[in-house]
């Protein structure tokens, strides 16, 4: 497949994931500077492993999270909890990833995770 | 409830994720010194957060393995893959989280989750 | 013991560490979302681990401050260390400890606590 | 070599790599709490380390980007980014280091790369 | 560019980096199971990252040793040991590396590095 | 001081904690290579920061394991076991610090913790 091809693919499963707003105002945040990573992203991240069947992009969600809740990535975490909202899961699902955050990488890791994903999921105007 | 109600249904869980005798064999591995511990898991790691709903046993399963890939815990990586296999995810879902943390953790913890996974599917005997 | 005395336990010995204002403030900050967590914080953390004999509690301060520090979990480490000035460690042992981080996690990870632990101490109105 | 010669020369090499006003600033910012860490950072680090022969100052500044993009030390490295254009580095130069912090340590650690180097040397007026 | 032929772009400047007989063991050690993680990294590792002009192929080793060093992934870190040595670097600017790793991210994963990193250079053949 | 001199004392205060034949063989063990690291260690970490006042070094101890462990450094942590005793710590207590680690890094940086500092307090004889 043409790496083009890839890269528009990527961006369109990148906007079903976090609408196209979202996307293009990501897209274009560092301009010419993170243009190469922005390549990176769509045709990598989103054209190849996140187009890949096998798992559902709801559940990759909600793998994604507990990734970025145990690493300390604040910022992509808050992204993809909007992703996973806009990918059916529900705030519960989110919670109960948080929690198991807490056993895995520890309270203060769960304690930053369920802060950002309430603020986050009531930005959403969701009850929770 | 009582907190060795919630000991004894989290070592329930716990063998119906990984097996009795690999759970008898952790358990008692480290004696006496480990005893506090293990109680840890099995009361609030097994009996309580597992043990609730609001998530299925897969998911969790899927969530923990790309956690402990993101964070470096071989070990435990290891371990969750038997149980995640044992909760019903195929070698083809654990790849595609193993490939989902080359995105948010690195080609180095990929590196690692694919090698470790892989040599956990085939020691169960099943073809990956 | 029934796991609502522990949580009882583990929520007093919580506010003899940081004072029943600031206790109930960050039990109550997250609602509905956040009660399992609190739930585990209260149940596990303070009326478990942090109530176990053994090991002095202003160690016990000493020790996650460091933990914290190395991990990069500011918000966290803030917390503890208004913890450790309750529980009778000096401004010098806190920044003791966060010389420590300098040889074990690194002077990023020193700079971050230093500047924290500072902040934090001075608004107790301590000098330092 | 006296440590007290260290620690001097340190401080020469430092305002060398970070300009004179921006060290004598930091090396202020925590006063006598934060003497002995900057003893440690002018002895040691810029005295001792950062003054051996055997890797040219560029390259040591575009590693210690690197490292700090991939422990999240969000601090740490925006003054590097300054100390790596004072050091000759280009903003292309930068970027790539940047770009290869997705493949090492993930993506989410090199959009926060991107996002601060960027910022960073368009505060000093570059254009990139 | 079509995919297949950054591909095999990518496995070419893999080549040039580790030896053939070398990638060829990495690219079919986990078979079936790791060709989509093999395909990532020829593809958009090799074929698109470290094939970008900008930054010289020697500093690039450089900053991965020090990445790796500093994440604690001892397995790609050898394997960078190896490929620094084969794009020019000497043992001492490894070393060098290896010893900016203590400064940021602390004398344990300094220890590691150097350990691992002789050891490395030895099986080489090179006296350090 | 002259740094020779603080080099003498930070190896004499390294023998100290660890014995002079375990202390003499890491001090050798990577040769010329390592000679720079080791020091590093000797002059900066034993000859200045372990040997300040301010915090005694039974506790300086405790906190270097707590934070090795969360950083999972087993190498380390390993060593600082064997330290920890030789300063007057108990088993005790250092499997306290074991269990503080499960609330702060995560049950598996407290699995790991736990296997590794009975496997060394058993190497020393000591029933635990």
């Amino acid at each position: 497949m043409d790496t083009q091809e890839l890269y528009s693919r990527g961006v369109a499963v990148r906007k079903q994931i976090f609408g196209a707003e979202a996307v293009d105002k990501r897209m274009g945040a560092l301009g010419e500077f993170g243009a190469p990573l922005q390549g990176l992203i769509n045709t990598y991240g989103y054209g190849d492993v996140w187009s890949r069947p096998g798992l559902e992009r709801k559940i990759r969600s909600l793998v994604v999270i507990g990734m970025n809740a145990a690493i300390n990535r604040a910022a992509e975490f808050k992204v993809h909890v909007n992703g996973a909202l806009n990918n059916g899961c529900t705030p519960e699902e989110i919670r109960e990833v948080c929690l198991m955050v807490a056993l895995y990488a520890g309270i203060p890791a769960a304690n930053d995770a369920h802060r950002i994903a309430l603020e986050t999921i009531r930005e959403r105007g969701i009850k929770a």
